[in-house]
This record gives structure tokens, C-alpha cells and sequence, in this order.
């Protein structure tokens, strides 16, 4: 890793309004979620759902649907970490956007190897870093306030890399360019992300209510390509999951945790404007 | 013109939602100002208000505010057309995007030339040819259904055209692939436009507001550049009219045709994250 | 249809010396199969080959091996088939680079819709337009003797077109140029093939041997997504088939109708260095 | 600023020869006027001068028409510095190509803040050098024996640059590129340029002429919107500066210190093959 | 050949000048060589001239002189004939800037086959079919006022094409697309001219004035092969003359019909700012 | 030079299989014609042989014929050489893809200057420094087992370099990309390469099978041209020596030393499907 670099890691006013919104954020459907396990995930989940859970009596029901949400939110990041490839105990991994860190912790203990995350948002990198000390992997799960854009670490110092829904605050030629740099030959990067569909032509008001929800900028389908062809990635695996995730989004919009961005989700997907995507590339 | 393109006007989901937005729209703001003087605009306003308008007494005081917006409406459509370049009456114009055909009929009135404009709703089709009749101009100034992006009309054929607040609604390097191949050469385009700020960064969230009102895409400043040099349409006058538009924004959040979406202008405008621009372009 | 393409098919002495090859194959493995129920197969299959084929008593042995090979061949037809999309009868399908027919035949039962095939090889022609009129769907299936580099058919006629083992023959950037040309907006093509992998770096010898085998030009993968990117064709699926094809290979290696080019094949796959792919793209 | 640069400051013999003509140019038009005030410009004048100059008495009338035109050419680099942005004291600016160094004492006069100059010029360093240190601002006001295509500057070290007439020595895209190599994110460049006009078609005899008097290379006004384009350098600002340089070079025509190349000058002009434009862009 | 193109023959006012040039050309240099044999070159000499045409006893020198540079004009167009590769009789050929006709007659003696001559200068045409006439030949060798940037030619048509010094006044990019679509698959494009050297930089004085003199366009060296590259057309030959034509200028400037611009030429071609170029290149 | 290079000399597995290739290489027809006069080839001869050596007496006849063979080889180096410009001895040259450096020592005692030579074979470059002890040159002709990839020397150190037949293993737009940088302003590359030929379209079947043999990858004509107009070098002079290498290798396939690829270089040359060129091209 390299000690130093010099540019600031906010750039933008957007930047810095991105990193004020998760530096405040306290959303009980990322807290409470996590606070099952200690596994902090900040992405949605995929799979079924149980619909007993909808049935559960009153005190529980709560609690009930809670941890299943947070089951299928698990079962997206081991569903992302299937496609990282074969990694051993003496690789390195790079969390893009790593949230409070909940992905990087699953995947430490999956291949047992050093995983870096990096977040603009300060607090994210704290509460993140506290938890890598309780569970005692901080000297191997460490977290860094840096850009993903301009992440610092060394050329080709990465065997894998991923963003588990965090390319949606980024330039995507930028941000593969840098990935690029960072991912050894025959690396592989895994992208899990939201994204608009070019078939059924701009974005729709439900997919600007997202955007504005998140003071995110989400990105049409062929601009992952494009950006990726640019920046010799190649992709191995492209799945699918928007009709795996709804069943995520009908079960969190009849939770107590709900935060109103929901219907959007269900609309946008179901109008078909909105696709959710796993893509796996090896760095070439 | 060709007489006929086999292709349909509207060509994906986004585009009928577009199109039926505009056919249903019955927006005072856009009717009531239009009413004066049988200008229907859709577009905003640039130049300082009178403020006296505000204190007008209270039966004409609505109607007062209503015409000081319609002036710096037509100011700004004097404005664009100061910038097409010397037309003579028989050269023909093309209005792109051209609404309920209020800038078309001054370029008419302007240079008395064949003025063509283009709209994929039929209700402003129908209602900007109405307008044509009425003031006996039908025979010069006609209005088509049809999509700006495949426009039928035969290469060259244009010594002018224009845009007014309609880029937002397609991706500007298909634009402008169709605009340069109907502008003669040495032909001119003018556009105006609201476009967000490649150096504050990513779409804001009162952006993304504006986007979903209108379900619109707004494009940042840097993609007009790329998509214009990539299309052999070459720059001569550039003018940032933000500081102009916002007493047009000021007097409309006062007045009794607000739609709500006024504040989101005016923070956008404000925090530096859009701008209101005008681009003039030569073929080339 | 166009009626006319006044280019001629062949272009190339490489596209005469590949039509040649193909006109005057009479390869029991090709044949020999397709006896078995009329469905003409030239390419490979995917799925685990039952073992006690290889123990079947003599007589019957060789058949009861080439039936399985069939099995296999017909399974990867019937896998690429499920990525086409949503298909009515009224849609329109293209099979470029259509062989003896199997794969247009399996469509056509599947949908119920047209389907053109069409190849460089006059007698590959002649022989799957007999099939479809043996089949008595010759009305809807059809076989042309065109380049699908060229293929004369109108913009925007597919609604879904697929290469089956047909893109190593000719250039990506190329083909996907016609095939954008060919397929409506939202139109899907299938892609079926073997291509070289980037992150082994140039073709082996194995590749080479199996290039030479079929006079053809195996691409790296990374041409293919460059390709795609570069034609407004957006990959939705993408599946490494490679682990699935291997058993088909094994058989055929000890199958009576190995042709000799079974152990380059194994070599490459095992090697890491060839890749068996499906991508599923959509025309934006 | 970094200490060093390896590469030679002159590249080519053409640039050792644009160098040799500076070094050596002792042009009464640079030189008189710059006596006046200590302002030493390389560049042209805009607005009307006033007509009553032409009528000054015998003795007086070749000082006061010199005195105009030195008016003239102040008010234009005032004019560019106008498009600067606001700059604070503690900001930096570049002067790239930089003469004898009036521009940059003005925008040091109005800004207080640090101004470099580079010029391959080493005459015209020593000379600027030698102005700005009895002004007494030589700690703020540097002259620098370097080549803008390659400056030796830190990266993100300039909030502000600009080419005053000096882009037609070099290739744009090289020059764009090393611009946005020194731009801080949100950094302004100002270009004010004689171009010639891509609708007049190819270089005319006027223009080369211009071309041969000043060993320079006039670029077409496209390729200064394709490689800001290609650079990330995005306008804010473009001014058509042609009409209000005409009298400039009226005057100049008729002036004791006319050089001869006025006559192709107005020719350029009049004809419409050549421009003179300022270009205001935000490096983003 | 398609019968009309409704584009005018000349687009811009640089066009029209370069044509009213050649309109109203009457120089001996091109005249009175032209008488000798009945082919009129628009071009220079290769090869070196016989010293004693030098001291030819006075009433004969002149013309003995022209005899020689003549001779080196012939040579030159030879030399570039033996690079169009096999003509057979039914072949076709452009001779795209032709002038007088010259090269395009000796083409016609040397192969057979029908050429097609093209210029922007009325008077050239008419005087090359004259020309064409008088030999009897002008069933095969036509001459057309047409812009070879859009010639109005079938594409496909052409089996091999040449620009004998016409390329410094157009674009290449827009002449090589051109030269591309008129080349059958196969088709031979040969190229002489004067470039500049990218190597000696920028344009010198000496190469502007040719520019000057002719109102041409001189490119760079680099501009071919970016252009040829861009338009698949891949140099098989390429040949740097310019040891070989600095003869003729030498010769010339001591003819009775120099015009003033041989010491441009020789200067430029000794200080190494000019080259003279052949390149051949496949239409692929 | 630089002291180190980070990244490993081998980064595929494609670099590794043909770094062992030559590691284990001892073929008679490299090493049998090196002891003639410790001139160590690998690369193919041009010039027609002298018919008498076929007839030469048994005993002597193999090594006569040999001796022609390696004639022709050190003809082709030396006429590789012969375009790398003027270079003194204090001038710097690279050999990439240096072999057993025949061609280093030849350059060496012409131009008198350093020679480096790269190869990714550590028994190349020990047998190739093993020569230059002998010679006593090794002060001057060194040889580095590197990636001509990413070579590791300084930005600009390089008056010349050459490829004699090394392109074939490498993606040419990183080999230019490297060249570029290593070649200082106006530095001469030249090539000398076997490639197919675009017109007759794709690898045929003897090409693939000369991929096989040398585990390499040849590319088409085009790709040359395009990735040098990508890497700022512009041909001067390109010869096709097909004709001029036919000889050689009819009489090699008569050679005691023939491995058995000779016949297919012959079909491959004659058929038209494969050159043998010569690049010389200016860094710009």
C-alpha cells in the first residue's frame, strides 16, 4: 500500500454531499439489520422470502422480518463473493464503496486473505474498523477514507475487487480505469448494481426518485459495458437478478423498516426500466 | 420533405411516457401565458423582472405576474433566435422539440421563411397547427408528428435549426448526428438548455427532482461539447444565461401559476450544480 | 425481404476457401447425427453424457454413443434457444450462419414463427431448405445462400437472431454492425462459441490447431464485448459454458465418429486458454 | 513546482525556430507601445479606437495613434482576464506563452495572487523577468525559460491559465492535455485565438500568408472544440471576437509601426475565413 | 456511373477559389510541357535531369530545358502507374484531381481500360476531353467536373485510383472515406505528394508559402497514415521520393518557365521540413 | 536504464510456453547456420540463392547450402539495417526480440554505438552475451532477459529499434505504445515481419498452421498500420519482400535443415495470404 496521496478525497460538491448523506445516515434498515450478526450490509438482498414471517404474531413479527431481510441481504454478498474466482489466504481484496463493512467481513472469513474496503464516508470507515476490532480480524479487514476513484494502493497489487452497489455515485470510465490499474493480470472484478435499461429508453420518473432518494446518479446497462471495453475488462459472467431481488423489495415494503424509496424500487423494476445485475470480468 | 419514414415516431417505453406527459399536460403555466397573445411557450424566461408586479393590486395582480413571466419567456425566444444567423425568406428552419409552436411562429414573424417544427406529442401537433391557421400562416409555419431524432426530412435541407429546452428529453450524440445531417453546410444550430455542472460533480438531488418532474434526463454540460465535436458542429457563441433565468424562477415561485417544482430551480441554480445555457454551432 | 443484394456472397478467397470446406463436408459427425431425428447439428454439446453409453454391448454401441453426442448437441441448441426472449409467432428469427438447418428447425417448433437461415455454403442451403420441406415447414423456415455480413434482409426486420459456432469465420466489429442493423430496438441476439481467453494471453497451439482444422479465426473474448460495445448490443446473460462442454468432448474422443481434433479441443479447454461461451445481448 | 524537467525545452527545429524569431524580434509594435506603461503586449487589440487619433498633429501623431492602439490591446487582455473566474490571492495562474509579459503583470495587479509565464523565448524571459523585478513584483510574477507543452508544473497546481495568441505554435491536443494536467478540478482556462472558419472551407491564401509572416500554424476553430473536448476542458464562454478587432487592425493599417501583415489580417477577416475568438472552459 | 448527385460540385469558398485558380491557370510550366507530346502534367519531376540541357547554345535551350523537365514529369506519372498493381482491360480507374488529363491518358496506353478523370475546375475538364478527342480515346477516358469528395461514383466500382498531388486541398478523412466506398474489395489506391515532416514540427515559412501560392492545404506526414488506417486502407508501398524530385527543382529554377516558387521547395525539401511521398495502399 | 522493473519478465501463461520454446530450442537451421561465422539469426533471408549449391559434391553439399541460407539471412538483417537511419556512436539502439543476437552484433560494428537486446528466453540472452564476451563487445552489445512489453529502459532513450520478426508474439498496440515511449523525438522503428494479408481475408489454413508451429500469433497487414498511427510513428518507408523471400525458403525446404514448416510459408506466400514486409516508420 502506498503511505500517501496528496489529492483530497472529496472532490465535489457532489462527492461531499454523497459522504455527508452516509455520514449521518442512521438507518434503522441498515442498523438494525446488522446488528443481528454484526454483518453491516448496505445493499439489498436476493432470493425468497419466507411468507411465514408475514404471519408472525405481533411482539416477534418485527424481529421475524428483519432477520430475514438480513438473510437475503447475506445471500447477495455470498452470491457476489461465488464469482470473485479462486482466492487464497495469501491474496488481496479490495472492497469498493465498503458501506460499514459488512461484505468485506464475510469475505475475510471465506478466504481467510487480507481484505482492504475504502468508503468516502468518515463514519463508515469508523463504525467499520470498530467492528473489524471486535471480531479481532482488524490486522487483516481494514478500512481507509479514500476515494474509490483514486484509491491509492499499489498497480496491480489486487487479485479481486467488487462493488456491492456503489458504482451508482461514480463516472464509470473513471472508476474501471482505476480498477484496471489496481487488479493484477487475470484479476477478477465483481460488480453487483442497479441499473437503468437502455431498451426501454431514459430514465423514468421512478428511476429519478431513486436517484434523488440517494443523491445517486444511476447509470444506463450499456454503460457498464462500454466503460468496462474501455479499461480491459473482460467480462466471464453476467446474471440477471432482477426477478430474484422483488421478492426482497415486497417483503421490506411491509417492514417496520421500511423508508418510503420502496414502491420506486417495485415500480421501476416492474415497468422493466430497472434491471439489478451481477457482472463478473477478469482484468486482462 | 420526404414524403414518408417507415420507422415510428416513438421508438421505446420512455418515449410514449414522454409523449403522453405532453399530451395530457393542461399546465396554466403553460396555457394562461400562452393566452396573452397566442404565444404558447414551453420554455423559461431570462431578463430581470419588474417588481412592481408583486404589489399589483389584487384582481389584475395574477394577471400582471402572468404577463411579466410571458415577456421574459418571449425575450428569451428573441434571444435564441438573435443567434440562428441572417435567414432570408427562403431559407427553412427546423424547431426541434417545438411544443405548442410559440418560438416557431416568431421566427416566422421574424424572417418570413418556411419554419418546420416537430414534436412527438400529437395534442401540440395538433393544437401548435391550430394556432398556424388561426393567424393565417398555415402555409409557412406547420407543425409534425414526428421524433426529432429521425425526422424525416432530406439532408440538408435546413439553414437553421433549433432546440428550446427539448435536449433533455434524448441522447444528445443521436441528436446531433440527425441534426448535422439536415443542416446545409455552414448551417446554423442553436440550443437552449439547462444542463448540470460537470465540476460540481454527479446529478444533485434537486436535479433528479427536476428529472422526475418533467421525466426528463438532463445532461451535464460536458456531454453538449463531445456530442456537438463529434458531429461537425462547431461552436461560434456560447453564453451561460443562469444569472439571467433566475428572476424568471424568482417571480414564478410568487406567482399564481407556481407548479411546485420552482424551488428545485432554484436551489439547483443557486448551489451551482445547473446552468442555463446557450449554444450556438455552425455545420461544418 | 430485400429482393436484391448486388454484392456478391463471397468476398474473400478465405469466405470461398471456408464455403468450399463446407460444401464438400460429408463428416460422419455432423451426418451420422443428424440422422438420428432430422435435426442437423454443426456444433457442439453441453451437459453430462451418461457413462454406460460407453459400455453398451457392440452392435449397438456406436449408435448408442452417437445418439448420446446428439442428446448433448441438441441440449445446447435448446440452451441457447432459451435466451432468445420472448418470442410470438409473428415474430421473425435469423440463424446466421445457419449450417444444415437444426438449430432454425428447433426455433421454428419452439415459436411457431419465421425463420431465415442463411450461410456461405450452396449446398448446406440446398440441403436444409430439403429438410424443411421434408419437415413441411418450408413455408416458414428458409435457408438463403447470403453472407451474414451482408445479408440483405431490411433494418429492423429480427426481432431475435443467434450465431451458433458461426463468429470465428468472420470479423466481430463487422458482423455485429449488420446484426444491429438487422435487429429491431429491443431485439435480442444469442451468441454461442468458442473463443480464446485474454488472460492466458495469444492463442496456444492448440488454438491454432483447431483454427487450421477449420480454416478458421478463433477471437480472444475480449473482441467479443468490444465488438458488442461498440454496435449498441447490450449483453443480459453471459455463461462460461466451458466446464459443460468437456464431457461432450470426452465422449466424442471415444466415440466412432471423432475426427481427430477432440484432443486439441480437451487441451485447450483444460488448459485454461479457450473458453466455451454463451452471451445474451439486447440492440439499444 | 517541481525542480526539473529532462526533456529539452526546444523539440523540434520548427519550435527551435519559432524560439530564434522571438528571441530575436525587435518590432517597434511590440516594443513602442509597450514604453507607454511598462505593459508589454504580444497580441491585438479590440473595440473602436477613436477616430480623432488619425487627425492628431504632425508631431504628436504617431505617439498618439501608438498610445490607441496600446489602449486597444490592454483592453483585451483585460477582456480575457474578465473570463479568469474568481481568482483569490492565494490562487495561482499561467501565463502560457507568455511574451514579454504584459498579461501577467495585469493579472497580477488585479488578482495579487502568483502569476508564472513560460515562453520558449529565452530573450523574452530576461526581459519579462527584467520588467517584473523593477515593478518590484518579481516575487510574484515569474518568468520561466519553459515549453507549455510541457511546463514541469505540478499537477492541479493552476487554478487559472490562458494562451493569449499563443495556440497556433502548437498542436492543440498535446496542449489541451498537459492544460488539464495542470488545472486544479474546477480550474479555468482562457484562450483568446485567431482561428480560421471551417464553413469557408480549407486555409486561404490570406491565411497562409499569416501562417508564413509568423512561422505559426493557424488552427481551424473545430479542432479547438474537439481537443478541449478530448480533454476534459469544458466552455462556458465563447465570444465571437472578429468585428470588435477589425478597427484594431484599421488603425494598426495606418499606423507608423504597420509591420505589412495587416493587409492579410483584414483581408482574413472580411473574407470570413478567419476568426478571432475567446474560449472560456472549466477543467472538470 | 449513377447519373446525377445533387450536392453542388463546390461546397465552400475555399473550393471556389482553389477552382477559379485552376479556371483561369495558364502557366507555361504546365502549358508549354504539355505541348510537347499532347500530356499535360499537373505535377513534378522524378529522377535526375541530364546536366547538358544546361548549356544548350541559346535558341533550343529553353526548349531542351522543358524537353527535360517534361521527361521527369512523364517518369514521375510512371512510376506512379507501376504501383496501381494489375489492370487488366475491363478493369475501371479514377484519376481523382486529374487535371489536364495526363496521367490519365498514359494510364488508359498503359492498361486498356476505361479511366475517369475528376476536377473542381470546369476549364480543366473541358480541356482534358478536348484532349481525349483528339487522341480518339474519349469512349475510355472521360473527364468530369465533379468534387472528388463525393464523386457521384458507384461504390465498388473502382479497381484502382490515384491522386497525383491533389490531396493538399481537401480533408483526407472525408477523401480516403470517399476513395473507400469507390474501391472494389482488393482495389489499389496510389498517393503521390509533397507532406510535411512531423519530425521538423510545425509548418516552416517555406511550407506556408506553398500554401501561399497554390491556396493549398500541405499535411503532415502523419495525417495519411492516420487517415488511410481510418479508412481501411492498408499501405503496401511507401516510398519517400524526395532525394528523387529535388532535380527537377533544381532543373526548374533555371527553366524559362520557373514561377517563383522553387526556392520554397528546395528549401523546404533541404531543411527537412518536406518530404515528397508514394504510398500504395489495398482497400481491404 | 532504469535499475528495475517491478512486474515479472513473464506475465501469461502464453508468454510462458514461448519463453520454454526458445529456451529449449536447438534447431540445426538456427544453430548449424550461427556457426559459420557466430552470426546467430532467427529470422528468414532474402535475395535469390545461387542455383550452383544444389549441385555441390555430397560431402560438401549440405554445408554449401548452408552457408547460402545463412547469406541470405545476414543479407536481410543487413537490409533491415540499412533503415534505421543515420546513427553515430554515441546513438542508443534496441533490439526487441533479440534471439541469439545476430542482428545486435551486425548493428554494433556498423554504426559503432550501444546495443541492447531484449528477449524473454534466459538461455537467449545467456548464449547471446556468451557471443558478445567473445567478440569483446559485451561492453558495448548487451543482452536482458525482459519483455519488450514493458522493457524497463529510460523515456526517449532509443535513436533506433528494430523487431526482425519478433511482432508475431505480442498484441502490437502495447508493443508500439512501449516503442513510443522508448524512442526518443524523431527515433527510427523498424520491422521486418511476416503478416497476412487483408484482402484474401481471414488466417487460412497455412497460416494457422505457421501459429502452431512457432507458437505465435500473426497479425494481419492492417493491424501494423493501425497501431502505429495510434503510437505517434509514421511509416517512411514500407517494401513488401515477398517476392524477395521466396527463394529462400525453397531452398531451405532442399536443406539438410528444413524442420517442415517450409511448406507452408511457401503455399502461404504464393497463395497471397501471407507478407513478408518491410516497416521503417519515424517517432513523431
Amino acid at each position: 500500500m502506498t503511505s500517501s496521496t496528496t489529492a483530497p478525497v472529496l472532490r465535489t460538491d457532489y462527492q461531499k454531499a454523497v459522504a455527508e448523506y452516509w455520514d449521518y445516515e442512521r438507518d434503522p434498515v441498515n442498523l438494525r439489520l446488522g446488528e443481528i450478526d454484526g454483518l453491516y450490509h448496505h445493499h439489498y438482498g436476493i432470493g425468497d422470502y419466507d411468507p411465514r414471517v408475514l404471519d408472525a404474531p405481533a411482539p416477534a413479527r418485527d424481529d421475524t422480518i428483519i432477520e430475514e431481510m438480513h438473510r437475503l441481504e447475506t445471500a447477495q454478498a455470498d452470491f457476489l463473493l461465488d464469482h470473485v474466482g479462486d482466492i487464497g489466504p495469501s491474496a488481496r481484496l479490495l472492497d469498493a464503496g465498503s458501506g460499514r463493512g459488512g461484505t468485506s467481513v464475510i469475505a475475510h472469513s471465506r478466504f481467510g486473505c487480507q481484505v482492504d474496503g475504502v468508503t468516502i464516508s468518515e463514519a463508515q470507515v469508523a463504525f467499520a474498523n470498530d467492528q473489524a476490532e471486535r471480531r479481532g480480524i482488524d490486522d487483516a479487514v481494514r478500512f481507509h477514507y479514500r476515494n474509490m476513484l483514486d484509491s491509492g494502493f499499489e498497480a496491480g497489487s489486487m487479485r479481486g475487487l467488487w462493488t456491492n452497489e456503489s458504482t451508482m455515485y461514480v463516472d464509470l470510465f473513471e472508476l474501471f480505469a482505476e480498477f484496471a490499474r489496481l487488479l493484477a493480470h487475470g484479476g477478477r472484478y465483481v460488480c453487483i448494481t442497479g441499473c437503468s435499461h437502455d431498451v426501454t429508453g431514459g430514465r423514468t420518473k421512478a428511476v429519478s426518485r431513486i436517484d434523488e432518494h440517494y443523491t445517486c446518479n444511476i447509470h444506463p446497462r450499456s454503460h457498464y459495458f462500454k466503460a468496462l471495453a474501455a479499461n480491459n475488462l473482460v467480462p466471464i459472467n453476467v446474471i440477471d437478478l432482477t426477478t430474484a431481488t422483488i421478492p426482497y423489495w415486497e417483503l421490506r415494503a411491509q417492514s417496520p423498516v421500511a423508508t418510503g424509496i420502496e414502491e420506486a424500487f417495485l415500480t421501476a423494476y416492474r415497468e422493466g426500466s430497472f434491471h439489478y445485475l451481477l457482472i463478473a470480468a477478469d482484468r486482462v
